[in-house]
């Protein structure tokens, strides 16, 4: 560790309910060490370091950092610019400006990749740079791990949505269609799983990214379940897709938005399951057919976090300080399942996490591909956090009818 | 009171967060009565009462209605049949043939309407009936009512949800507008306001039911603040209409969907979003636009309760009770605000309530017809309950930049 340290965390992509424990567990760690001189915060991300947007997260009070770990979104701001070369080359000519020996990163799969060219790019350079890129997304994709920080909190999320739209729709039967965030992975769309608790109780029907999925075969479930109960709730994922991977968002869509990285915006619209709850009115004839999108609130929703995932967010971004300053090491930090349940942290190489995606395996998807298996229920379980509420439905004696009109 | 009473107790309308607070109140509050033979519920509002499908809540243990009543969603199920002279007199042929002699409503004014029919129905026949509506809607527009029970819990959903989005949107710039519920009053969507905690917190913009909405205004008002604050966060009704009162969510749907009460179909889509996130792009040429509608998860959501709603839904319950069975009254029971903040009870005549609907008044809405008065916040405030989850952003100090490219 140099004499004299000066460190630079940032937080890139999509903001999570416990993305600041990260920051505030890597700032606090770092304060703590001696050596340190300053801790910087780069806002809006990579955009920030580019621009010199640094804030000085020495002078920030120790409390105030504890009641920021605990609000949900990217404290410092975000970014969606994932740089290229050029970029990254400019992100290092202003951390040997800034004098910057340490940098840590929070972010997804994109961030690390971003981490690792910056890495390369001062090595060339002769610049002594340690860099780990701190996990965290709420899509659960990332590669090497058991869960990614974030994840559990917005499983939370979708579980008690669905637990309340279940019993909603329970109360005003009909179809209900709620569309979960998740372009290639499914695990958040998953979690709806997860509300049930009596045997006819909704979701009863799983739609994820990782399956093909078919409009008549969607329309057949649906219709079976609905003669069955006399009802039907539904999870989707945003990301689900034809057999050629076109969205199913975008095949409706007349002007498609795309990103930076040229996929369409799947986001922030509410097409896609009013498209689904189009079809099922014309072709099934039900006549009261909800659909609901989650949106952002499953990301950044006040007040709805699970304490494992807070804790275990904290940590990474405390072990991330431990690597980089305490054994001057470079890599991703990566959270391993141990029992059930404890979690070990280890560093992987950054080629391991950088720009790939992990999807849910076969394990956790049904042999109809319209639901999650038990295994996927054992794996969610513990992430979910304490005192999860619980719904209680009426368990009522029917009263002998008298009249018998009906 | 008749030496055996038989008790009927219906949940009708849209499910809130504390309706079976309501449902419970009463159920113990009857069933701890000398005198009360059976306390039946009606399964799925008025239509279970035509078709004698009640279940046995005598039959139910204590602790597990304490656990039902702290799940959101009419446990009993609910309708949205407004019922006519014939049908009410089909409820009342039911009533007799069951020796109902107190019946409990819980909903909203369309439910106290039935009572008040039923009411009369049953007088004219000589038939023994002691009926009171017990007030419930996350719509709070109950004539004679300082708020009514279902509508706190909600507000609370929604000023979580705002806080939440406000961050997730300073994280990442751009527009952002979510859609809440309420057709004519808008109570809900106001709600939002009290989201806000730094000054440039949003929601920066609040439209409302009861004022005409115009999109070139709207526009405007939207562009304003983005150039401004470099975002903008925005609340919207889904009741919005345009001055000849055609709902703004009418206007561009192709196939309209009407309820049984001729009113346009609002929630459950995504459309009125989308097309107000459509507008922004189109005209304002803003990149990031993105648009949420909190559908039913802001009625129904699984754990986002306020104590101070809960508890007077509770009591409204029981109060009702003690109406019918102690003093063999008739009529709504109504909230009233004393002092700041303690709540007292009153049975108000049905004709107060029926069918009437109540609206925001002047004096909590802005000149500009774009946002809520601080009298508003007063009014809200307390109701929200205990522990509300609090925003904390980082105050950083300014890092002097180095190579001022920028």
């Amino acid at each position: 560790m140099p004499d004299k340290s000066r460190i630079l965390i940032a937080q890139g992509g999509g903001p999570t309910a416990v993305i600041n424990q990260s920051l505030v567990g890597a700032v606090l760690a770092a304060r703590g060490l001696p050596g340190v001189e300053r801790v910087y915060g780069a806002r809006h991300g990579v955009r920030g370091i580019v621009n010199e947007d640094f804030i000085d997260l020495t002078m920030e009070t120790t409390a105030h950092l504890e009641r920021v770990a605990a609000t949900p979104a990217s404290a410092l701001g975000s970014t969606r610019d994932k740089p290229d070369l050029a970029y990254c080359k400019n992100i290092l000519e202003v951390l040997k400006a800034h004098h910057i020996s340490h940098f840590f990163y929070i972010g997804g799969n994109d961030s690390s990749d971003t981490v690792r060219i910056v890495v390369e790019e001062a090595k060339k350079a002769g610049h002594a740079l340690s860099a780990v890129h701190i996990p965290k997304t709420i899509d659960n994709d990332l590669m090497g791990n058991d869960h990614t920080p974030g994840f559990p909190s917005a499983a939370r999320f979708v579980v008690q949505a669905f637990a309340g739209a279940n019993l909603d729709n329970a109360a005003l039967p009909g179809v209900y269609v709620a569309v979960v965030m998740g372009r290639h992975a499914g695990f958040l769309t998953a979690a709806a799983a997860l509300a049930r608790t009596a045997s006819d109780d909704g979701p009863h029907l799983v739609y994820l990214p990782e399956r093909v999925f078919e409009i008549d075969k969607f329309l057949a479930d649906v219709k079976a379940v609905h003669d069955r109960f006399g009802r039907c709730v539904v999870a989707v994922s945003e990301g689900i897709h034809d057999g050629s991977g076109e969205a199913i968002a975008a095949k409706l869509s007349k002007n498609v938005e795309r990103d930076a990285h040229g996929n369409v915006q799947l986001s922030g619209t509410g097409a896609l399951a009013d498209l689904l709850c189009d079809e099922i009115k014309a072709k099934l004839g039900i006549k009261r057919v909800r659909g609901d999108t989650f949106g952002y609130l499953q990301r950044s929703f006040l007040g709805c976090v699970s304490d494992v995932d807070a804790r275990e967010a904290r940590d990474v971004g405390e072990r991330a300080v431990q690597y980089a300053l305490l054994q001057g090491q470079v890599g991703s930090v990566a959270l391993r399942r141990s029992g059930d349940y404890a979690v070990e942290y280890a560093l992987q190489p950054l080629e391991a996490v950088a720009a790939k995606t992990r999807v849910m395996g076969d394990a956790f998807i049904n042999a109809a591909g319209n639901d999650v298996t038990p295994a996927f229920g054992d794996y969610l379980r513990p992430l979910l956090g304490s005192d999860l509420p619980q719904a209680h439905r009426l368990r009522g004696a029917a009263v002998r009818k008298v009249l018998k009109r009906g």
